[in-house]
């Protein structure tokens, strides 16, 4: 029988979280200011250290408190990366494409912004709302920012505008992807990577019932294409994912087959090599690649599991920076 | 020396997790109904998706409270199933035996029902209470059954009568063999099948102090057998535990040698099979199977450990449905 | 830029976690006893159970209310001792030695005490405190001992002058070596270790923005010196951490190199082993073996790590008593 429960709203699931970091902000290391339009900024990385555990708490809020995010010794898996981050969830789907995916686009001239967190869901300007058939309702926007700078006047404006909040109802994080809490919570996005391909590769969403991922925390890096490359490729190298789904096991065997990363013609050496050999532009580089590296597809109308895929620990070591 | 603190009722201890269960039923998406006298009916799987999150939650409702439960990822076990669900509790005996255990048969005409949770301290029908020298006293009852559909009037008044509540005291949290809450709370049973084989071993329970464990998550399957089979495969060829105990060492070490699954004659292939060999018979099984594969046994008076079974990785893999 | 943040104060942090040890006495199974001039004394593991999970809640307080620390299963480490304590921190600087580094000698006659946790801050007698700049502010004094027996008057006394606080708001949290909960709590030291002897490495510690480590669960000994070994073998043998840190690659480098305790030419055997081949005079040992066993330094400045030191799993055989 179908589930007949109502959908929650991320915006009010979030609110505690977001409460917590800004009380809690000197224990985190967060800095917590006024921005244009009397927005709040919560700075996890630009002026302050923030770190790993500042980090945990944005992917939280990142999943649109739907999401449980754990780093975790794991020394299994890639034996110089002994730590990973963990993640699962109350209902999978809704925490990470309609959150935590960083696809809103904000971007305004020379300040460039994709949009996380359930912010997002009270906009709701993307086309995948739609096929979720969701929105949220709640009082407060409050978007994730993987930046350097504050967001420009322009583009808090259009976010009040779009959100429907005023300026003081509106909340951004920001996490510079060369932070400590930056790289947390990109890695903690290997879940919501994997729903992302699915989706891609139209398999049904209402049919992915839960799932469970971990990657290895790479060390951050000063320089952004290094830093950038390494939280991708902790997830295309380095992921392992597994997703319980509904249906044929035909549609569960192809997804099993075609999520994994190794999948893309660009897959087998480190990101930011694939990205310099693109010319630097993100959009040649073959989307099939961001994916995890291992895959098992559970179907839970048939009980049977299809694997796929594998970790490269050579390229983690190659990637990660491994001096000695 | 004797310890001298009070023991903590489980009724008590459980009531914000039965609060938290419901309060927050639309993001664990489980569904919330009234039924017979009155008493609350918590689907976790039946009519509702649930989910493995809400499998946690329903774990450490069943150890009254006492218990932690974790889904961690734990690949080196077995390469093909890496998450595992993780289970330590404040008070292990307490927990597993007094809470956790099914042990109380509800069973009426054309429902099988052995309750577990805090609810069976409240009646204390079972014999193990005495033993146990324990019972709760709390206003409300709750119980967890591992069942497909609500339980009859005839189950919700002997409940009523034997636990000593009304109808509107009494919570029916409902978890189905196939659903994914219902298989991550069976398999957080792994330490308690251990304590409940230490227990039929004639180990005195006063000298188990403490106790960890963990056990591969098996993919739900919608076949009963098969669900139900792999559910105890995770513990039997999976399960890892550890007790801390107190006495001799010819006491520790003899119930690490007899404790593991391996000492029973029906070891070695998965439990669905065995079940058939046995006609589905479940009484006919020999009862010293059910026990996690692998056994450390730590004498607290001695400093000495005892080691004893082995993870069977085969077993798992046929058991758990690997199609690729 | 430099972090312009309020230190946080680690007295405050802890007070909750101070309350619930004392709340949740009963299921944590420690005793809750006035001593001296009204102290509170929370008994660990002297005169009752305690055990591993009131050792979690202890760890946390030794961390003031800075660390987080989980007992997680990682049976690749060693595969005998499937258990790991893991431990991360909001500010590892501040929660590992401004809190739980067991720095402050208390010790009188016939009572050895070295007192960890936030009420060291808050006497701040200890030469550290003026490097890291740091003192607490708050209105009670929480101290964790290592002991067996409850601290005499004299140290009560002293501490009151030290803190400038009155008996009633002085809390001794006590723990024994022998005891679970005792265990915990000193393998969580894994971090703090690492930090301490980067320090006596005089590696900056505003240098170090952040760590992780986790080591193996030792199973306690009623003997104490064979308890006291194992906590340190636990650390020595199986610990394994990473620490991220500001600077030159070379000193990073440095660091990994020298951190690991096979530096020490103490390294090789068991603590008890060294222990008593120093006449059991604990200050003729090579203060450079208390370390971990494996490093990560990772240079957040250069995105390089380094990577030195192993695990000895045969020497935690030897040291934790495996007997079959």
């Amino acid at each position: 029988m179908t589930p007949t429960i109502q959908s929650p709203d991320v915006g009010l699931l979030v609110q505690p979280l977001v409460e917590k970091l800004i009380d809690e902000k000197d224990s985190l290391r967060v800095k917590v200011d006024k921005g244009a339009m009397g927005c709040t900024l919560i700075d996890c990385g630009i002026d302050t250290a923030g770190g790993l555990e500042a980090g945990l708490l944005v992917a939280r809020i990142c999943m649109g408190g739907l999401g449980t995010v754990a780093l975790t010794p794991c020394p299994s898996i890639a034996k110089n990366w002994s730590w990973h981050i963990s993640v699962h969830s109350r209902n999978p789907v809704l925490a990470c494409l309609a959150s935590q995916y960083a696809g809103w686009n904000l971007s305004t001239k020379g300040y460039n912004a994709l949009a996380s967190g359930p912010g997002r869901a009270l906009a709701a300007r993307e086309e995948l709302f739609k096929e979720l058939a969701y929105t949220s309702n709640h009082s407060t926007a409050v978007l994730v920012l993987e930046v350097d700078k504050p967001p420009p006047e322009e583009l808090v404006e259009k976010v009040t505008r779009d959100c429907g909040v005023k300026g003081n109802q509106l909340y951004f994080v920001l996490t510079p992807t060369s932070s400590l809490a930056g790289t947390v919570q990109i890695v903690a996005r290997c879940l919501e990577v994997a729903l992302h391909k699915a989706h891609a590769l139209e398999f049904p969403l209402s049919d992915i019932v839960d799932g469970v991922a971990h990657a290895p925390l790479p060390p951050p890096s000063n320089d952004f294409i290094t830093g950038m490359g390494r939280t991708n490729d902790a997830i295309i190298y380095g992921g392992n994912i597994q997703l319980f789904v509904k249906g044929s096991d035909g549609a569960a065997e192809t997804l099993a087959n075609t999520l994994p990363s190794c999948n893309s013609k660009d897959y087998g050496k480190p990101f930011s090599e694939i990205f310099t050999d693109n010319a630097g532009d993100f959009y040649k580089i073959d989307p099939s690649l961001f994916s995890p590296a291992r895959v098992v597809v559970a179907n839970i109308d048939s009980g049977n599991s299809f694997h796929a895929g594998a970790i490269d620990e050579a390229v983690l070591d190659r990637s990660f920076g491994k001096k000695s």
